[in-house]
């Protein structure tokens, strides 16, 4: 069976960058479950999501947080998945507080972190992380990567037409 | 009975901060125990100890961890005492991270942050606040402030016959 | 007879965050007092504040100031009580600049710093504060503590129905 | 047969912080191959190691790099294998410019990215990636993990004998 | 025969920042050709235009992109022509995550650096640099510094005019 | 006769920050003129401003410029009056970079920096540097504190109106 | 009679520092007074000596200090004359954060902010300051300027016989 | 006549830094000249130097400068040759300072500007401008950068030995 993604988000304010992820994940038919824990207000319920994931069919878990963003961390603490972090900008230090709080793990925990706002590369990688055992999704995952770049191609015979003479 | 400050650090590496707000609980006897506990690699143990703080005696802890500094914040997210973090100086980044990880708490969990490898202020804030219950500890406080101001007063007297004419 | 929270802003503008604090304040039952003093403009006044405000029947002081944000410093000076520090974000700088000249204080006068613009957080962490001798209080802290639980448990249920299927 | 970790880093500058990565690979009998490429220095090299990563054996490639940290992102670029990006501090700025050149991929082409001069960290995730499926490995990062709490635990004794009385 | 300016942009969200160095070579008479490559999506499309370049006709290319900016760095990898980077500002971080990772190049692979968005001094730049081989060039880079000053001078007239009395 | 403050701009797009400057002054009968001088666009017409203020009777230079904000520093070299530098905040990196270049100046060549976009600082700080032998003006400005001091306990009392119960 | 530089410094650890500008202050002749006096250990004598500065015979204060560098504000807070602020680079955030904390004072209130630990700088833009009403010291300014451009244009002869050929 | 390169340090103590760039100019047989002219304390030698520049023969000017680092924006100020700014590392900020008042240039002035201390790369950089017109030193270009990659490769077998087994 295939195994899903877990997505969490600190607050449903994360919710359209969530949504970037999400759609990523369903155009390579990767199953997944969402869900809102805070490492701070639900700290029971998220990391016993983190626990439970293995179990429960995820192969890969994604959290999404702002500020002191302590939730992709709460979830390395309590499993041995990989976990990818996307660090989200809040009102104030422009997201940086949120990278920082992220990405600087201590030995011995890694997040798997990607850039501010990510959330359709952190869906990304977890569908390049589970395309190592599956072989078709590999195969999607290269498909996108060439349609990727036809469009940036596209893009260029665009811009050529419109700024070269 | 008097409350004890609870103090834990991620890493033994943090042992000269601590050391700072050790020696200063010890000059107003105020009890206190030291754990080393690390949000990732003992999340149970460092929940735990927030969970029953409050029964065991603890009315203030003291959490300092250096780099994605997530260790107040657990301490935070299982109890409702207050909690003061500090944030520790590591090899990169000159302690920002660690800032930013422990300051930048969500609404809804504060976290009493001090300056960066602020070892001492942390004790003397967790003394501020037994002292409210505690006439002889605010006593024990303004005294300290008197003989601090005052040293202040000799280094005015030393440096003035040094430089001025 | 209860403590009361001292609350003071550097300026009218920092208002709105000032608000969340006394929302949060009221909802505890907290007795409160608020006051426009500023470090620089009303230097006199602001250090009385502190100076009689364990006389006045206050027990915790909430500063909120911007830029090169002194009050809370100021406020510390001048009184052996805790001070809570809120740096709130102005024009520029994101608010890192009342981040750090709120958190980086010297040793032997330490300010509890909270998030930028963390009002109710201040507040919070007054009321935890207070609860050490209010047990009452403790107890509506930890009711405040199961409901924000409750409410994130509550998005988690409607995250999951409109994305999972 | 088992996937190798295929692991490059810009300069030989960066070698005492690949050593961490090879040492934890080597702890889980991981098999890897190390390589010196630049992705500006030798860039056909580069692309060519992470166009035929696939087919050579390699699951997960780490890539350590300083400054404008392109390495990973160049590895990235020409394969959708997983790519896990080490930030290395050189002389000035204190690893952010790596920090921010490895982690602030466009859409498209994620890096994992760890903290900074995270070697041993970067292996970790590694494994964490390639142990979803190997049973035997999910195995060891587990008792690693448990082995890793103990050894916290043992510092938590130390310290409480030190400090405590 | 004139030597053309190559122009690449990473996206076309770049190209309005790209039009004000468009504008200015026009009005220099300086031909160019502008593409959209993306040095993590078309690697080798955007190599092989570097690879290229000289032959091409190509003296000079400038190199716009955001946040871990590579694109300049991907040129500049493949050519010994002199390369300009534009440092784009995106969505978060004020594009100083751009800045480092266009700036900070490693020994051996200069990228002749602009300020974040500055299009128009990019051009000015590349100008400069082809003017060293064509004095009539030189002679029109001189007379706009003139006209430059000139319009300043204008300036400083209406504004004594208006505030002054 | 009274000496004058004499205000350069880099560029027009300053005159908003300049007009606080110069609303300030005229509050206080200083006499004054403005210019638009750009360090780079207008070098010598901005070193001959300074070389010829005291001759001029130009007590004090106030100089506002963003980005690489050189202006203040050219005023500096080219006099030995004091002068005031604003950094202005433009489009990207919030005005850190023009603080930086206005205030990291050498040994030997002092620029008094002011907040940024700090207009009206930048003038009074200029009176209260000639007030030092202007004692009418040294009463002004011990008037206008007090004015601004009575405002901020305006202030108090509306707020406490306002909140307080 | 000549006014006097006042010079504080927060902690006599910043003696270095202020040695640079009573060696600067010594070297025209201008007499000064030095103390150390803390914004938050000592503030009555800190602002006493403010308040009492214009009466003692002080035409410019010189307030050095690091970290929330609050002391140069607290001076300002208390006078009208002329304040002029070092900022002093700590053990942590290497002078940003006491650099934020001086500069970005508040209207109304305006601190002259010189380099991060810029003795010397502090101590000749008092003397500029102090010049606008001494005409010999003005001459003194004007000399130390130009031997001080002989030292570079010597330096520039030295530097020309080692590398030019 | 081949053109020179112009090289100018704000200080003597930027000379290890000139070094890597006059050595490298050597090994291209590039003849230079280099000068110590502060664009603050020689601020008239420093713009008639680029003044002069053409007519001297210089077809590049290399200008290094740490803190507020105006001398490379002195240069481009006074000439439309190609300016090459390296922003020098001083005691404080890592460099950060000098980056920004460098590269921030206004639109009309720009500054080719490379790493923090990239004496070596700006030489390179003032080569690949030269080499436009001189198809020897193009190829001595492109026979270094084949000699620099072989040092890489070379690298990589080293490391291979050590490492792989």
């Amino acid at each position: 069976m295939k195994k899903k993604v877990g997505i969490v988000m600190g607050s449903d304010s994360d919710l359209p960058i969530i949504r970037k992820a999400t759609d990523m994940l369903k155009s390579f038919d990767i199953p997944y479950e969402v869900h809102v824990y805070s490492a701070h207000r639900t700290p029971v319920e998220a990391s016993l999501f983190a626990k439970n994931a293995e179990e429960n069919g995820i192969g890969v878990i994604i959290a999404a947080a702002g500020m002191a963003a302590h939730l992709a961390g709460a979830m390395a603490a309590n499993t041995v998945l990989p976990i990818i972090g996307i660090p989200c900008k809040s009102t104030n230090l422009d997201g940086l507080d949120a990278l920082l709080s992220t990405v600087q793990m201590p030995t011995g925990i890694p997040v798997a972190t990607v850039a501010i706002d990510g959330g359709a590369n952190a869906a990304l990688l977890a569908a390049q992380i589970l395309a190592l055992s599956d072989a078709e999704l590999m195969q999607k995952l290269k498909d996108k990567r060439a349609a990727d770049a036809k469009k940036v191609l596209e893009k260029d015979s665009q811009v050529q037409e419109m700024l070269n003479n």
